[in-house]
């Protein structure tokens, strides 16, 4: 019964048979070799769009290269407050961008607004030399609040970014569960919405690690390897990383191990809100459950084993506290009921 | 007959083995994890003194990350001229440390010596405001050119790096290799000649993709997690990372994987050694050969199927050319008697 | 009629004359001449404290070094959302820090609260390896509105600042003015109430360019000098920089300046008063006034030659609007005075 | 008789007075005067060609921010292994460009040729991802050594570097030094010769504080104005800077104060020559003269008051030894006269 965090998760068969399989013989180092060769080709398939594909290791240096990409010394990204490229990085998009600044957007159910967005705008001043200039927007897909952005909600935010002159970043840690949540065809939720670069999370959904940075507009990643070997992130038998996303890919086992996570998601928030004074805080549209429960029952579940993050929602007190819980491709239907039959008792 | 790099070789049974029964249910994450936390025990073992220990997944990351812990932003790292750090990192280092230069320490075969550090270390006066300040030494363990750092040189460049206030990292990239070669306990050759700090290579001798960062005193360690953190590489399953070097310490498979691609070198040498016009350019000491050739023996291992890089050396002729064979873990004797067959034929 | 910044002032005769003095016959450079080694005394007795002190040219660089020696790359600094390194530096401490973060906290006339600093260090979790570490408060004297923080409210935020171990730097751009506004010493409100480190202005209030970083604590600015001239800081014919401030600090003239600009600003601030629909937004406690005045005397000044910058304000509306003016060592009261003529009429 | 450095000389008279005119009232700040307005116009002139003008207060920051624009964090400078970026800023170039790196090119009396040029680039493969990138040459006019590079002597480097793709720079710290010497428009020997940003330098030569960054492309200096705020270099009272620079180019100000250098260089040089045991290493273009003496005389030099910095040639013994002798705008013929009727003696 662990929900701490889809990390906790280990590796899904068909990617461990992935990486089986490509420890076959000796191979060209440094994405040389035949399978992330093919990568290329694969995620222009999945994303209807000439892409380039740079695999690395983990969500961090996705979004720190990805952002530093677009992002000069002295410009600016806007993101969501609680974006986890801006409290839970340590600074990396800081250290990577060589000391770009990271503003904050506010919004309801961790999504920012154009009318949030515009009013964050507001403060910077184009061309005045003693602002930062505003360079990028980073959505996150899904978001840290477990809630999906719609089609029309990114294309909104991203038609605001772009008149502004800003690239778009969308910060995909937990793409597949947002696709699969929305029902539409990847290209539609990031390029054709106006997404310029995207952070692609495998890590959380079933690989040993590995993420990809994908750019829409090629021509924009001219420098990227460069960036991506000085920060150490270009991984010398690159046909391990590339191996997992090529079987991430596969027979839509992405979606599929999303499907599962997210259902999985669902199932234990209609319980959660079945149990007395249990409170479900956000729409529950992918794989994150953010509830308010009595702290006695909180205590209970500890007790028996299940394992969450206490996460503090205002308007928790001292009996009833708000937890975080996280189902992913490995969580089982027998750990939902455990826990909620352990939680409603 | 794939000779190019020892990162060309796959993954060693073992350490497979080990990431698949890492692979049972859920673990704490970043580094929280059972594995993980052996490892700081299993190298202290190893090394006979306590250490703090840091997996991270290239030896680009181990290498800048090391030096950024000891080098200030207008320090100065010494290193060989032809250092991996110095050239074929793409700047890392300098990225890490913010700024800090890398300066050249001249020395045959791979070798600095007190002599050439201490000139190189003349340049700078230690206090001049317009000067960066000396603040580490990093010496290539095994070298670039294949040969192995005696315990006495270490010790002696140590000395002289001490003497000035520097701290001194050792890139271990291949560390195994030289172990194995020297036959000296890893204590010996490390902390106990003057070592502080290590980069200690897996990925070349058999791993997926794992190396660690060990503080010979962890003191000297107390925020590398931040800096860990912030350039992307605390990988959220750290558990197998852990594995890998778990695995590849156990029941001394690194000095096992090390000494076969030793030996597989040693005859390669051997044999090249008899090849007419063949001059094998330094002494063989770890799992690199350099060699020169006739152009037409070159070409006739290249079109039968023989690859490795050529490595132009001083001396080199329009018909005698020169070439770099690297040996691995994986390198099989049949590999190097058939390209010895066709090379002298 | 020129209120839109006391950096529109020239420079003040007394330190002109030093200047002139200072160009006599050849001195030693980058700081070994005997004014700037006067200097250090000079600090130690006005701050009744040995100080180390170090001119530069510029706030800005006098901020970002201040900050630099006290936040690592991995640290947040902790100001008023209103900081002038938060909003109009371009970015300078994070590229002097090599990408720390700041961090904004609320408070009401520009200053903040113990309580509001509390809360915005509740954000960061010591020693959590996913965020920056708290490591430096920076606290702006006289505050961008204008007003002075009491000796007794910088005591506290300091107490609060050092209990979680954050360093404590003081934006000191106006602070004659605060000096003069306070009626107190120098020391006590600054190293006293817990200062560690000061931008000490000059420029502002009668210099052609000349600040000084003054550390409490000689030894935290063991590297200082390097990290100065790293950054491009380290004036050659240094004499002319100390000599500026060596007269600023003569028989009080920084302070008697200073309360020249403060008295205009309370002169211009009281006739604003009494303009019908005029509204003074803050308390004038040094050389700022923000008043909101309706748009039909706003123009009417402009037309006329006043020149200050607007400067919106909540509850601004199409026909009264806000602006900002500011005093100087060189404001008139003549100036003073017509403008109120031309506002009042 | 202070023949340290030319920086220990202090302001030419025009120039002070040009400060004190710039000091009357109010101006606008942050280079929106009417005096730095005009730079541009009159730096245009000046070169032949329209420009786009930058004051800042040092040559390091000139230096940096220039290189700044041109290289990114993964390139790499060429530069003449002594010269002032790469040995006396304290890593300023790799501060500004965060972490680029620079490489030297050897060359005899302090200039790089097509050849050690071409050689020095021959270490970097474009496009190799391991690679840092190589972005710019800078070449020192005058150079370390006091000699300058004669006009077809820089057009062949710059060749050289544009047909590789790299932008030139030139550190012009003494610029008019050199344009005296060859005796040609300032135009020919910059951007005619394939100069793209030029490092102009004043301080050296008659100014309290003023340097400017000169492009030849308006074009590259698109995003300037913020790395010259963000490194703090953007000085708010800056008419007083503009005006040293206007006054520095008035009536030919600048060619007129270097032309007496430069004689009294010659003058110095002509007399060591005849000194016993006297040698002058390079030959005196400038305002440097390098020589060796026996110590008996160099040390009745400074015991009857002349000041000048030993400087180790190759060559020396302990019986001679050398030392670097330099002359300004303010040193007088009776200086030069008594030192060598000293040395004589």
């Amino acid at each position: 019964m662990n929900f701490t965090s889809d990390n906790a998760s280990g590796i899904a068969p068909e990617i461990m048979a992935a990486i089986a399989r490509a420890n076959e013989g000796a191979a060209a180092s440094y994405g040389d070799d035949e399978i992330t060769k093919r990568l290329t080709h694969r995620f222009s398939e999945i994303f209807e769009h000439e892409v380039a594909v740079f695999p690395v290791v983990t969500g961090t240096a996705a979004n720190a290269l990805a952002l530093a990409a677009f992002t000069p010394p002295h410009g600016a990204v806007f993101c969501h407050a609680h974006a986890h490229l801006n409290v839970d990085e340590c600074g990396a998009p800081e250290m990577f961008t060589a000391g770009a600044k990271l503003l904050s957007v506010e919004g309801a159910m961790g999504k920012m607004t154009p009318q949030t967005l515009h009013d964050a705008l507001g403060h910077l001043f184009p061309g005045l030399v003693h602002h930062i200039q505003a360079a990028t927007l980073s959505l996150t897909q899904a978001t840290e609040m477990g809630t999906v952005y719609r089609l029309d909600e990114i294309a909104e935010l991203a038609a605001v970014a772009h008149e502004r002159g800003l690239a778009v970043h969308m910060d995909g840690a937990r793409l597949a569960n947002a696709v699969v949540s929305l029902g539409r065809p990847p290209a539609e939720i990031t390029w054709k919405a106006g997404v310029d670069v995207l952070s692609f999370g495998a890590t959380k959904n079933g690989a040993l690690a590995a993420e990809a940075v994908v750019f829409f507009d090629p021509a924009r990643a001219a420098d990227f390897i460069f960036r991506r070997k000085r920060s150490g992130h270009l991984v010398s038998k690159m046909r391990f990383l590339s191996a997992q996303l090529e079987a991430y890919l596969d027979d839509d086992l992405w979606l599929r191990l999303a499907a599962h996570a997210n259902a999985m998601a669902t199932r234990l928030a209609e319980g959660l809100r079945r149990i007395p004074g249990g409170k479900v805080h956000y729409p529950v549209e992918a794989n994150e459950v953010f509830v308010r429960l009595p702290l006695t029952r909180l205590r209970k579940l500890w007790l028996n084993g299940a394992s969450f993050h206490p996460w503090p929602v205002e308007g928790d007190s001292e009996e009833e506290q708000s937890a975080r819980l996280v189902t992913s491709f490995a969580t089982r239907v027998e750990d939902i009921d455990r826990l909620l039959a352990l939680a409603g008792d």
